[in-house]
């Protein structure tokens, strides 16, 4: 195990793919190699990037990768694709996104396609992100498909979220809901060569400035840049406004960047206790054969599902210390 | 309590509306009264109408309820939005809403605005249809908005389940993941007298049949209805189709339609006891003050969040029992 860790510290591409793989598919063990990984990450930059299909995440991101690795930066991207059902499409999708950049060790290009079967698909995120960091990449671009909660809830582990839509969508901005639009650190109108992206940029803004409280006494107020990502328009200026956030972050955080601030931290640590209960709890009570034969109780009209669930969770754990007694 | 149990039962819409707020705001002591409603349910047919936003579901919910009083049927509604952030929106949406139907005793409406504090949105509205079937209701519309993974959860409730989209939708019906449109046994094309419905209609007709498969040996192939709610054109064909898959229902899975069927039960239970498993335990964590304690030793960098994590939940539940020994 300490050998995996060691390959992981140095960079070695087998090993982190395999422990990605390894988290993709829930295997338990890598939660002791995620142990000895932590104290090594931290390091990175991480930035989402958010956004319905067909918008260019792809390209763009594929832009964004060349640009760091002019400014001498090693790149890691997360694809993540809680929709796709075979994860041999997604790795498809690696190969012919790798082709670019396949020759320089400088980028780590990896999918993950599955529902998140270690602790939810925002924590399988936020471990493959610790993976990449503590591999020593200095960027981290995590790219997801879509705009729900799902995709909203894995940007949450960037330091800069970026949302990208295309002129045209204005009924479909007025779909983005709140929470979405909220995620935003900035905003991307890709393809902006098309019809309609000056009246999509008006529209955006108009909806971000309702929320104009949000940015008083100098917080960020998220900019709406033009990138024409198939022609490579745009693409350092968005580069440029990802610093300003970082060195807004900076500034306001401390110099360590907090993607262990507190927040953030009790929201992982959350995650993690709801999905580790859920996987040892069931784990017995489908072993036992306690939950099988609680469903059949309720279906043979003998028992309700409340007191059904009463009946399996409270043996299961500790006994409640009253704080009075 | 058994005066509350024996008030719904009766039909007291106060009794109703005060309990589906507390299962609405998460109170505990509801599960009680839910055990003894129980033996009560399963009699009601539930429909479940979910669509974007701006589709036109409300109307076509309220011409639906006009249709199945004018039978004798009794209704009940339950309007589901968990993006809503006001409780009080919802509550006005009821009123103007109920106008039409205020001075029907036959029909009850009633929205549910939160995320579902009491074990998830779905759970909640499960418990809340439980409450409205025991009170007697022949039909449950569930009305919920949007078409994300959480709306889809929610239907799931429903013996028949509606997708309404309107015409010009083209890119976005595309967007419906795969998921949605499988959750769909009816579609419906609402505003049909807009341009492209047919259009629609055809896209529509077109992504269904791709999954033909599923329709071989006699399943239900979901039909495509055209309605114009507002004029009240289309929803005495929608009634009619529903009841064709309610027969369909009752063909393959005998008389007793099976909202209870095992696959349900399951489902509702493993639910359930998720819910429950992370309220008792995260309760306890909370107020010991464990939970904070280990958020500040990992941003101290005293420990990481997996460690943490093995700390926090293995001591609060059973030892594992090793089949083995």
């Amino acid at each position: 195990m300490d050998d995996i860790v060691k390959k992981v510290v140095s960079g070695d591409v087998r090993a982190v793919a395999r422990l990605i793989r390894d988290i993709d598919d829930g295997i338990p063990e890598v939660r002791d190699i995620l142990k000895k990984l932590y104290p090594h990450t931290g390091k990175a930059y991480v930035i989402g990037i958010t956004g319905a299909p067909g918008v260019g995440k792809s390209t763009l991101v594929d832009q964004m990768v060349a640009h760091l690795r002019e400014q001498g930066k090693t790149v890691g991207v997360l694809a993540v694709d809680p929709t796709s059902p075979f994860s041999g499409g997604a790795i498809l999708g690696d190969r012919v996104r790798m082709q670019r950049h396949s020759m320089d060790n400088g980028v780590f290009i990896r999918s993950m396609a599955t529902r998140g079967h270690f602790g939810g698909l925002t924590q399988s995120t936020r471990s493959a992100i610790d993976v990449l960091d503590a591999m020593g990449k200095d960027y981290i671009l995590v790219e997801t498909v879509g705009v729900g909660q799902d995709e909203v809830d894995v940007v949450k582990s960037a330091h800069t979220t970026v949302i990208v839509v295309i002129p045209g969508m204005g009924d479909d901005i007025q779909a983005i809901k709140a929470g979405i639009l909220e995620a935003g650190d900035i905003f991307v109108i890709n393809k902006a060569e098309r019809e309609g992206a000056d009246k999509t940029l008006a529209d955006l803004r108009l909806m971000l400035d309702m929320d104009q409280k949000k940015y008083e006494g100098g917080r960020w107020k998220p900019p709406i840049l033009k990138t024409e990502a198939v022609f490579d328009r745009g693409v350092v200026e968005l580069l440029e406004e990802i610093e300003k956030h970082r060195k807004y972050l900076e500034d306001t955080y401390g110099t360590l960047v907090p993607r262990r601030s507190k927040d953030k931290v009790r929201e992982e640590l959350y995650d993690m206790v709801k999905a580790r209960l859920i996987e040892e709890v069931m784990g017995r009570l489908t072993e036992t054969g306690e939950f099988d034969k609680a469903v059949e109780d309720i279906v043979a009209g003998k028992t309700d599902p409340y007191t059904a669930c009463d009946r399996l969770v409270l043996p299961k754990i500790e006994p409640h210390q009253d704080s009075t007694a």
